[in-house]
Formats: structure tokens, C-alpha cells, sequence
């Protein structure tokens, strides 16, 4: 039986046009990541899987990992993020280099996905990370994360960064609604979905969980937060206002920023089932067939204690190539990379011509141009056939030991000297 | 107990300095085979095991793969090498493309190996294959070869290509020797490890392997063969005139386009236990601490068989990142990557110069300027401790309101306006 043609399940191969467009959006997030002093790291394709269970539990190991036993015994899963290994490798060195450390990486994961729109089981995750800066890295992160959408080509029209604070959002979830743990994770999880459902569903689920009219009175309010003034007046009557602190302060940033037009306060972005402790945030396609979260992030406290290292906060964010490339491709922002792009293609038209196009090539090629030998004893017609399929800039022509040069975009051709050729006067 | 910070057995953490050494390698690689008109591909991590089976047989699947069976029951392997990948891509488009098809990846491969200096369990390897071009697709694929050492700044005092044709070696080894599969298996071996042994020894091990004085005595012949007359000569003398022509040939090529310095015959560089049906090429350090091969290659003819494809005709390399790190460093050709580069760190001497400072940093970056913010209130010393640990073109202070811009090469210190500044007149 003959083997199959396609990859692996949940994973894609990348052709020379998918993979040209992957290597521009990784060329920007590289880019954006050094305009802002992030420095490149990467770390190894398998962990061992205690790196795992130590930050996130069984739950995501069972369900979403892949996971097996090496042949020394060892158990090791493939990352099915960067955030640990970050963690393990900043633990390494962070009593000895200079605060803050950014650090930026483009890692391959895999996660044991059922495959969907936007979920793959392979795929490439943007991970940037600023270790010891407090709010200033907060606000960073942010920044970077909007510059990076803006590199695309992407505007305030066509995506928003929607922030949260995980300090005030557990003062509403434990100190004023107070529920038993497992009721809590469920209203974490509920208002995680809240703009999935419309609005009396969400109530009445509100309600049956918190099984109190008072605190579900309180809980909508909450939800229902949109300006700083509304903040200050729910933290006022609620007396949270040291909790709602650093939010008002990182907004009022955002403001004197002038980056108010992307950056919104969002009351159901909480990001409950993960490590975060301060500022979260998502940034969200608001292109209405797209409604779907492109990146998230947010600040931690204590992502080193699992190794005994002293608490060194951070923030963090993640931005996937899946939905980053849906996004581009919502709103038209995706270049066309169907063609492969050539300085020159070079061909000789008689036998004698081929040791003077295998030179001609060589010499352009140390002048850095991108160069195709055409192989063989070549036909204007069927050169310029081929040519059809690629987006050449000149056709160089041996003939009778002349070398013709044919300007591909004004159509026109010139004799020249293998002098000129090589020194760009054509 | 706390967590192990090592990363796994045989793999590496990427430091910001080992990153930057990487991204330079790999940014050289693609900038080459882009020269040469060689498009970027990438496939998945996990391959189904088949594939692999398929193409090498049980022994590399036991003894050098990561395999395990995924929930659905698939046995997968992370991959170990590229070329049944693109094999598989190839099959999937080859009959809709124009030939010659030239693709390039630089994929992360994982092998089960015993980690050993230019052996690590997770390594990158640059591939380069065309498709569909023969002899001179072997042509082009070595002078691509040579043409990326030389990128990296290596010269023929540092490096050679050692060349092989396994229509030859096969005649050889089959039609004049002509021992049973067994011991022609082990004589593959020996001749592989040749430049490894003492000829008294190998001399030996060739008796004793082929137990018959005339046939070790052409064999001896052949491992002894060194320039194009004496190849003639042997050709003439056993009759194999025919199965010399290809590798004649190609040699002569070299000679014309004045690679001869780069490019050897060698007798040893078999590649026997491969899948190579032509010309076969390993890239030789020269430097008598690092005497190995960088790199290695050749032309295949049934890639596509198993998938029941029509045949078609390719050559293909692969440079791992691990032994061409190493040539770079026994010929002190890596550059220096300790230090991150910036062009500008902005840094506000007083609270007022807060909002000032980050509006320079913005616009500064809005020209792609790579530029770090010093975050709070600085002082100049602390900015000059610090910027000593990075290679800074210019410090920015704000201070009364003032811009004052520090030039680190000349030492020099100038007051200039945000407008000049942006603008880059300093």
C-alpha cells in the first residue's frame, strides 16, 4: 500500500507561498520585538513533563499534551507552551544579569487539539517576556503588543486591546461574591464565555451559581463596567478602591499615551484558569465574522518558586500565527507571497552560451541578487512561459556571446557587457 | 523538592548570545539559498512512523527515534531527519509545478543519540534539495554548498568538497569485488571509517572482509584513486569506463567554473548505507582539530516510489547547525554575540521627563529604531554602568525638559531638539 501524501493530523505543510508569508509575519514580531529591546532566546522541543505539572496541574498534561517515556524512563512532553521554559531558563541566570531582562522567542508547540477553525495541533506561538519592571513592564508589553498589530498594517478600526486587572477582578470573585472554590471556578469560566451567550442566559447563570440576589446584583454590576469613572464609583461603593488602583493608573497611561483608541477596560477578560496576578489583557479582531481573541497576556509574581527561586515578577504575552494569520486575513492584510520574487533569471540560447551564464550567475549572486539559472539550452517562448509563474525583475539572454537584458516591468531589452551587468548599469 | 532548571538531555537552552549566533546562521543560510532561487518550505514536527519506516528501515526507527503512539493510536515520531518530508510534499505537487523545483528548510530534528561533541539529541539542520534537474542540479547544489561556507567567511584553506559517485563505487564494490550483501555492507562500513584507521590496519580489515588477494587488490586501487587520469586509467584497466562517465564529468565541470580548489574526488566518501544513486558529497573541515565532515549530500532517483509517484530525479544537502557552529569556531569565523545591539537607550533624569521620554521612544521606533526605555527616574552613572553590558550607538537623556544625546563612539554630547532627533539629524 502506498504511504499517505498529507501531514500528520492537526499540522500543515508549509509550500514555498504559505511558508514566504509565515516568514514575513515571524520577520515583523522579530522586528517589532528589537525596536523594543527584546533580545532572542529559544529553548529545547521536549520538557521534562514535572516542568509541566508544577505550573499548570494534571488537567492540562491529560488532556492537551503530548506527552511520552523516553528510553531512559524519563517522561518528556513535546511544549505545548513557552512560559515555562522561559521560567526555567530565567531561573538559570536572573541573580546575575542586569533588570529588567526581555526576551523574546517564536517556538513551534503542540497541543492535542481537536483541529477547528484557529486551532491546530501544530503551530507557532510569539512569546515576549519582561522579568522585573513592575507597571512600567505592564505597560510595555502593551505598547509592543500594539506596534506589532500596527507592523501588519492594522488600525484602532480593526482591533482592540481589551485589559483587565486580576487584583481587582478577585476582590469581586472572593471578597465580595465569596463563594465556595469550585463555584468561583465556575464563574470564572462563565464570564470567560460571557460574550458568547446573550444577556438573560448570562444572567440566569449568574444567578443559579451564586444562588444570592444581592451578590448576583453586585456581580452584574461589575460586569457592566466600562470608564474609569464607573470603576472609581463600583470601587467607592464597594470599598476596593486599593484594589482597582493599579487598573485606574495603567488606564490613565494608556491615556497620556495617546493609545486610548486600542486600549479598553474589559470586565469579563480574567483569564481565571491561569497563572496571572496583576494587569491581563487580549487583543481582539473586531472584524464581525472574527470575533475571536488574537493574543493575551498579562503579569505573574511567581512563576520562579517552582524552582526555590525568590519571586521575580513578570509580564508576559503570547500571540498565535494561526488566528494572527486569520486576523490578517479578515481584514485584507495578508501580502500576496503566491510568487517567488527573483533579481535575475538567467539563460543561454546557444551551447556555447553556458559557461558565460553559469559566470554571469555566480557574479551576481557575490553581488547579493537573487539569481535562477535557467538549465540548459533555453527558447525566448518557453523562458518567458516560465517566467509567467515567477515575478522576475530582468531576463538575462546568452546569445552568440551577447548578453541581452530584458526589463521585465517596462518591457524592454538592451545588449550590455558582462562589466556593467555585474556593477548594476543596465 | 524543587524542579530542575537543566534543560532536557541533549538538548540546549538559547541564551540571548547563542540566539543571536543561531539567528545570524540561519539568516545566512536563507540569504544564500535565496541567491540561488532555492523557496522556503517547512513541514510538521510529528511525521506518521510509516514514513520513515518506509524510507529507512526498522534499525534508524528503533535505535534513533523519538516515537510513541498518540491518543487516536497513530504511531507518530518527531522527526530526524527532513528528506521524507519533502518527499512527501514533493509527491503532492510535482506533476502541477515547473521543474526544476528548489525548495530550502531549516527544521529542528530530533534523534536519539548519545550526547557527544557535534552530536546532540535536538539539533537544526539546513536541507536544500532540487528537483528534477540532474546533472546539474548536482552542480548547482555543491555550488550552493560552497557558496554559503563562503558566507560565513570560510576559504578553500578551511574547508573542501570531497566528492563520490555511487554509480561508481557501486561497480565497484558490486560488479568487481561482487561479495555477498553481507560483507558488502561491512566493507561500506570500513571504507567509511577509513580516514579513521592506519592503512595497515585497513589493508587488513579489506583482506580480511573480501578473503581474496586479487579483489583487495582492486579495491586498494580504487580507495587509492585520486585525480581524474588515474580514474581514467582505473576505468580503462576494469572495464568501467561507462560508470566513470558521470563523476569525469562532473570533476571536469568544476574545473571550468573554477571550483577545483574547493572541489576532491575522494574513494572513502561513500554515503553506503544512504539512498544515493549518484554523486555523493560530504563538506570536509580542513582544520586538523576538527577533521569531519560539515555537511553531506548526493543525487537520488526513487524518492517519490513510495508513494507509488512516478520517479523523479533529486539531489539534496543538509548542513547541521551543530558541526557548522563548531567549523566557525575552530576557524574563528563566528562573530561576537555577547552583547545585544540598540541604537538608542532614553532615559529621563527627573519625574517630569517621563512622558517625554517614552514619546521619544515611540517615534524613534516608528523609524525602526531598536530603542530601550530606562525605566524611572535614572541617574547618568547608573545609565553608564548599565549600557556597558550592550553595544548602544547613542543615550538619550531628558532632563529640564532638554534632550541631550550622547554619542558612545566619540564620546561626544550634544542638545538637539524631538524634531531633529526623529529625524535623525543628531
Amino acid at each position: 500500500m502506498a504511504l499517505t501524501k498529507s501531514p500528520y493530523k492537526g499540522t500543515r505543510d508549509f509550500f514555498p507561498k504559505q511558508m514566504r508569508l509565515r516568514n514575513f509575519i515571524f520577520q515583523k514580531m522579530a522586528e517589532v520585538s528589537e525596536q523594543f529591546a527584546y533580545e532572542p532566546y529559544d529553548g529545547p522541543l521536549l520538557e521534562e513533563i514535572d516542568l509541566y505539572r508544577a505550573k499548570s496541574g494534571d488537567e492540562l498534561i491529560n488532556d492537551q499534551v503530548y506527552s511520552f517515556t523516553d528510553r531512559g524512563g524519563r517522561e518528556v512532553a513535546v511544549r505545548p507552551e513557552m512560559t515555562p521554559t522561559v521560567a526555567r531558563m530565567v531561573a538559570q541566570i536572573h541573580r546575575e544579569v542586569a533588570k529588567p531582562i526581555r526576551w523574546y522567542a517564536i517556538p513551534n508547540l503542540m497541543r492535542y487539539e481537536k483541529p477547528q477553525r484557529g486551532r491546530l495541533r501544530e503551530f507557532w506561538q510569539y512569546n515576549a517576556d519582561i522579568f522585573g519592571a513592575g507597571q512600567n513592564g505592564e505597560v510595555e508589553i502593551i505598547q509592543l503588543a500594539i506596534a506589532m498589530m500596527k507592523s501588519f498594517g492594522a488600525n484602532s478600526s480593526q482591533f482592540e486591546v481589551l485589559i483587565n486587572d486580576r487584583r481587582f477582578v478577585d476582590a469581586v470573585f472572593v471578597d465580595l461574591i465569596g463563594l465556595p472554590a469550585d463555584l468561583t471556578k465556575k464563574l470564572y469560566k462563565l464570564v470567560d464565555a460571557k460574550n458568547k451567550m446573550d444577556e438573560t442566559k448570562f444572567s440566569q447563570e449568574v444567578s443559579a451559581i451564586t444562588n444570592d440576589e444581592k451578590k448576583s446584583q453586585t456581580f452584574q454590576e461589575f460586569v457592566s463596567l466600562k470608564t474609569i469613572t464607573e470603576i472609581e464609583n463600583f470601587a467607592q461603593k464597594y470599598s476596593v478602591t486599593d484594589k482597582t488602583q493599579p487598573l485606574l493608573s495603567i488606564l490613565k497611561r494608556f491615556e497620556k499615551l495617546g493609545l486610548n483608541e486600542y486600549v479598553k477596560f474589559e470586565p469579563s477578560i480574567v483569564r481565571g484558569l491561569d497563572y496571572y496576578t496583576g494587569i491581563v489583557f487580549e487583543i481582539f479582531d473586531k472584524h464581525p465574522d472574527n470575533r475571536r481573541a488574537v493574543a493575551g497576556g498579562g503579569a505573574y509574581a511567581n512563576l520562579l518558586q517552582i524552582f526555590n527561586e525568590q519571586p521575580l515578577e513578570g509580564v508576559g504575552m503570547g500571540l498565535g500565527e494561526v488566528p494572527l494569520t486569520e486576523f490578517l486575513n479578515s481584514h485584507g492584510l495578508a501580502p500576496d507571497f503566491s510568487k517567488p520574487v527573483l533579481d535575475f533569471l538567467v539563460a543561454h540560447l546557444d551551447p556555447e552560451g553556458e559557461e558565460l551564464t553559469a559566470e554571469i550567475a555566480s557574479k551576481l549572486r557575490e553581488k547579493n541578487k537573487k539569481v535562477e539559472l535557467f538549465f540548459g539550452e533555453a527558447k525566448v517562448k518557453k523562458v518567458f512561459n516560465y517566467t509567467d509563474k515567477k515575478d522576475v525583475s530582468y531576463v538575462v539572454f546568452v546569445e552568440n556571446g551577447e548578453i541581452r537584458v530584458r526589463d521585465m516591468k517596462n518591457r524592454t531589452e538592451t545588449t550590455t557587457s558582462l562589466e556593467n551587468l555585474i556593477s548594476g548599469n543596465i
